[in-house]
């Protein structure tokens, strides 16, 4: 098989590519390891950018998104027993989108399906090979078969543990890391969200989250030691923590029900630079991770896409240098949402060894951020997405 | 000896209280442990917020600070070998005034001897006594004489290490504390500034400040190590390491010459809750310290005075219940300035347990905060002084 683009993964970043290049002309093979079930199995984010709501109705996947999203003019932060509105609205003339990453991935491989776009689901062994040449390959095995891709470029949309970004040698690659001192349990429930925004929650108890993916599901966070097991947590403690992390109005309105999902994730900040390697492109959680607090992880997903998608069309449009500030011009919009996602993270969440000073800071910066009009408009301005640069 | 207020300290804070009482009608009498000259050889601060300045000539002594004083619309930030400017007076309508704290001492003091009130300069054994009753007394020791102060209420305004409170039973003191690990060498020399603004550099061997006191008086500090010592620095290294800090441009214009003054500080950040203890108030470094990247320590030492000035002229008035606010309005905005200074030391310094990653979050921080609006808007708002709330 031959095909300009072989993009590894099937997940949002990898579907929403093969969509925009599918647009402009540019052929493409999607290969991913795990099964389609599995990948619209994955409980993800759920809140999208303008921008990336924008590159949905580019790539002609937003119809709907639309329908059923739910825009947010802002949202809330609670400390100290009070919530405080931040209306991104009103200060940034912008908004974000709540939208399932599992209802986004369904679109986008519904409309791939509806276009006869190949994409090979279950493959295994899959290997990146002469990216450092103009002809790199990708070979994988499916039903016992082995199979191979000869390709211009190769688009490592495959995640933090994916293929591709370890194909690349050691020494080409820095990164950068920080783990957190706690995890997020997450729950997921058919019951109509406490409130029809966010709610931030810092507490002495540990940070909570209120999210949601539609008007009768909602995801709910408590942030609980790393060392926790999910099987600790029945629903009737998990319900009997958030109440206590919440103001007395929210904790009395919250409706509670069977969880759907349980889980706990780990926290972490982890880049990868450069995200070229020769014919190697990395997008996506292939090149870096950001904890959850800042709702950052598929938007930026969605850039570096952006990003991606218009190099290659520069690219094959003829302009020979198109794809070499493909790595710093992703890398600094990252870096900036990096930031945003540590402090959004460090703002919100009781850290074991910051002490009674650190908490204290804590609350005078909340306290801070909600009286000040310039503080207010930095949260919301990085909440609803920094422009794309030049 | 009988007076209304006994004030214990005779540095900026305990001479501006004496100054702003007398034009209340309050009387009042200062002890100082140290003498004149001691307390003038102190050198500190340079920065006055505009509120600052305010109160000064609320205090009838701004005259040869408005004169003398530099009126500062900006700062920059140096980082990568690039400066940014922030320009305050554009984005918040404020400035700052540079006027060296031992200037504005030393206008205090004048304008105290010229009224004729009394300071007692090397008091030995200064104890503060019976402050929860309504007979607080202070007790000293001056050529070899016991004396005894009576008063209604007991200001400490003598500083970290001072004898007031010291004097709080324990019980009564909540602290919270952060020391960093770094302190500032700094250099004071009668050579004129490298720049007509203050220079804050955040640079790979360290942070790096370019101070002034003067058109022809600079003040100079580089990030060491918390265990270096003066003596380890020539006036010739010291020059050599701004150098290296600083971009080009102003590295090859930076003026140097003999130091008239070199140490080195450590970076604490204090907090101590509350501030009155019946009818002992704390004011000042007695209360709270701020690490000095900010250049906070003198004004919020000035906005305890406005506050504890206002509140004792309103208890003289019959408003009986004065001083019981006292501690809170104070500390609301102790924290916001406390939470600032951390943030410009964090943003700034090279913090040994960083690594890597924290110093990409600080490069990003810095280009995101000198490209947004809204978050140069927040530190102007914070550096030229936040409101004096309700």
């Amino acid at each position: 098989m031959r095909v300009q683009i072989a993009i590894i993964g099937a997940g949002p970043a990898g579907l929403l590519l093969g969509q925009l290049l599918h647009g402009a002309g540019i052929s493409a093979v999607i290969i991913e390891q795990r099964s389609q079930e599995y990948v619209l199995g994955r409980i993800r984010a759920g809140v999208l950018e303008q921008g990336t709501v924008e590159l949905m109705d580019i790539a002609g996947v937003g119809g709907r998104m639309h329908r059923e999203g739910l825009v947010h003019d802002g949202t809330e932060l609670c400390f100290k027993g009070e919530r405080h509105r931040i209306d991104f609205h009103k200060l940034v003339g912008k908004t974000v989108m709540i939208y399932g990453q599992t209802e986004l991935t369904r679109d986008l491989m519904d409309a791939r399906r509806a276009l006869g776009l190949p994409t090979v689901y279950e493959a295994a062994n899959v290997a990146v090979h002469d990216f450092d040449t103009a002809h790199p390959r990708v070979t994988y095995e499916k039903d016992g078969l082995a199979h191979e891709v000869q390709c211009d470029f190769i688009a490592g949309c495959d995640g933090f543990h994916g293929v591709c970004r370890a194909s690349v040698p050691t020494d080409a690659l820095h990164t950068y890391e920080r783990v957190y001192p706690f995890g997020w349990l997450g729950i997921l429930s058919d019951t109509p969200p406490v409130s029809d925004e966010l709610i931030y929650v810092n507490h002495e108890r540990g940070f909570a989250l209120c999210s949601q993916r539609s008007t009768t599901r909602s995801r709910y966070y408590v942030q609980c030691p790393l060392d926790d097991k999910v099987e600790n947590w029945s629903d009737e403690r998990f319900w009997d923590e958030l109440r206590l992390r919440l103001d007395r109005e929210a904790a009395e309105r919250l409706v509670t029900g069977p969880s759907i999902e349980k889980s706990i994730a780990p926290l972490r900040s982890f880049v990868a630079e450069p995200l070229r390697f020769g014919r190697l492109l990395l997008a996506g959680d292939a090149g870096h991770i950001v904890p959850p607090t800042g709702a950052k992880g598929l938007n930026l997903a969605a850039s570096d896409v952006r990003f991606l998608w218009q190099a290659l069309e520069d690219h094959y449009r003829g302009n020979q240098t198109a794809l070499e500030h493909y790595s710093e011009r992703c890398l600094a919009r990252i870096w900036k949402a990096e930031r945003f996602s540590w402090w959004m993270t460090s703002l919100l969440h009781r850290f074991p060894d910051n002490g009674d000073f650190g908490r204290k800071i804590q609350e005078a910066e909340l306290e801070y951020l909600v009286h000040s009009e310039a503080a207010s408009t930095s949260l919301a301005e990085n909440y609803v997405g920094l422009p794309f640069g030049e």
